[in-house]
């Protein structure tokens, strides 16, 4: 990849912590022992760093759902037909899904995004059209999955809608995914970009049996033999990946870039995070992982990119469900710092005996 | 204890289990893999048994703060000097604790009961009297903090508060406390009940250091060897508990009795389960267990109990702060059964490659 390629990307900065020292002031005086809150007051702190300030606050929380179909599903990785994946944008749009629900009760705006799915979709109220190519990506068993014009434009585009909801106020953002067999994509990109074994990246992910299992690894270790190896994780994206995980890669990118608490829901969408943090580290910096999934290497996965997930609740739907279940905690770290009164002006003594 | 004392106990009925398939199948016809929201599912079928229907609700939540004082305090084995229960009290009424906020945030009703807090406070909306004996219990390490009567007293004054809360309608609750000192009756509560030695059950509390928790452990292991072992759990509650954590054990009892989900804060909250426990083991039917506490010996008593709580956060406040935090999961699970599409209502493919 030439220089002029990497200009084109969102450029995250690292989190200034400056303020760090009069944010964890605010944070200790509160009428309450020191860190007795744990967790609540790391994502106090991180919030107020990420917004620079001494009250951070949650603006018009959003959840965008990104689908698109993968060529990988030719190969019988998943025990789910490809039309689910058309079906489920349907249900999406039809306010039916998890998601639906799960955004509805947080308190989240829901965006669904084609990022290229299988076959058309009638236009819809509340559905950008922002498909790579209809039909959805080619069968990375026989050739790459996308050209680099294709997956820099996901990326361009996944920045797009982030950048939509920026200019809407929204500072907190989620991302959800649909892609029957993106499984299957996001297993070989955990093997390259976290370099380990297929075996170790590869899981049930809808619901295979063990025979299922078997097939899918070894699709996958064959599939993984055809490509080489490269050094620019672009590449490794365009080979494996699919349109809605290059889209939720810039998408992470320009919600760093924008300054947004990004929260980092299951296996796929950290798979997209681990092509921009392999582009940009500096994007770890504004993501709270949601959770750890029951699918099989997304432990592993979050031990790579050093995360310490906030629930485990065997979640392994996607959709951006996790994230949507974790939005109340941020609720909680805001409202602390904002509602509780300080030991000085609640008159509670701080003082040991 | 005479059977009739038990008799004026509340006594939940063991849930009726019976509608279990039915719930599976609408759980399970919804538009995502079977299983795939884990442990929201189990909190949806929970809900659905408790409440016996097929739509389960959540109806004004509310948590429900105990406040007492505890003579054991005078044996320094707190950082905090006793004054402060007094103080975080008043500090609930102004509406500045942690859960203040936390309770607005999950949208759950807040109501504060002094059950024996050791100084006189003025009267003030939204304050319950139900103390049982100005000034605290009595100091163990010495005497039983309460008499037998101020111990049944106690469980009735708890059980009166949720039933008021019954009637206006609740039927998801939780539990809060405040009291300077209570680790220490928990941790005599929890060595007793659960058998384990008393290090096993002592942690830090609020914050002490080094040289505190060893003073704590010696002066509590003092205080378990002056009382012989009684097989009767209110006994051991009246030796060692205190005003708020028997109110607690009676607010369980009438909770489950009433077929409301509670849910199950940390430490202290959980030894009055303990108590409520070893009288009547049809009341964890009923339970939610919020947290993992990051007071030592919480996860034990948990693993006792056979609990699997929902978050691990490394909360160690009380006030009820872990059940306001996990009311939001059970808002995920009323949401999904009630509004995702099946799978046939939807026209989503269920059906395996």
């Amino acid at each position: 990849m030439t220089k002029d390629m990497h200009a084109t990307l969102p450029n995250p900065e690292p989190l200034d912590r400056s303020m760090t020292p009069e944010l964890q002031h605010v944070i200790d005086t509160k009428t309450k022992p020191p860190g007795s809150l744990g967790r609540i007051e790391s994502l106090a702190l991180q919030m107020g760093l990420i917004q620079r300030t001494l009250r951070p606050r949650i603006e018009r929380p959003a959840v965008i759902v990104f689908a698109a179909d993968h060529g990988i599903a030719s190969e019988g990785v998943s025990p789910y037909p490809q039309e689910v994946t058309v079906q489920m944008v349907a249900n999406f749009l039809g306010g039916g899904a998890a998601i639906n629900a799960l955004s509805r009760a947080a308190g989240m705006s829901l965006e669904v995004v084609d990022a290229g799915v299988a076959s058309a979709l009638p236009p819809a109220a509340g559905l950008i059209d922002a498909a790579i190519r209809r039909g959805g990506t080619r069968n990375f068993a026989h050739e790459p999955a996308m050209t680099r014009d294709e997956t820099l434009l996901a990326i361009a585009r996944g920045a797009e809608r982030v950048r939509h909801h920026a200019a809407l106020g929204t500072n907190v953002i989620g991302f959800g995914e649909m892609g029957i067999a993106n499984t299957s994509a996001a297993a070989c990109l955990m093997s390259r970009l976290c370099d380990l074994p297929i075996d170790a990246c590869v899981g049930r992910g809808t619901g295979l049996d063990d025979a299922g299992l078997i097939h899918k690894r070894e699709v996958l270790a064959v599939a993984l033999a055809r490509h080489p190896k490269s050094a620019d994780p672009l590449d490794t994206l365009a080979t494996f990946g699919g349109f809605e995980i290059a889209m939720i890669t810039g998408a992470f990118l320009a919600a760093a870039e924008a300054r947004m608490t990004i929260l980092v829901d299951g296996f796929i969408v950290t798979s997209a995070l681990l092509v921009a943090h392999a582009v940009c580290p500096a994007v770890l910096d504004y993501c709270v992982f949601a959770h750890t999934s029951g699918e099989a290497g997304h432990r592993r996965m979050l031990e790579h990119l050093g995360a310490a997930p906030l629930l485990e609740l065997g979640l392994r739907l996607g959709e951006g469900t996790g994230a949507a279940l974790a939005l109340p905690l941020l609720r909680a770290a805001v409202a602390f710092v904002d509602e509780m009164a300080s030991f000085e002006s609640a008159g509670v003594s701080d003082k040991g005996v």
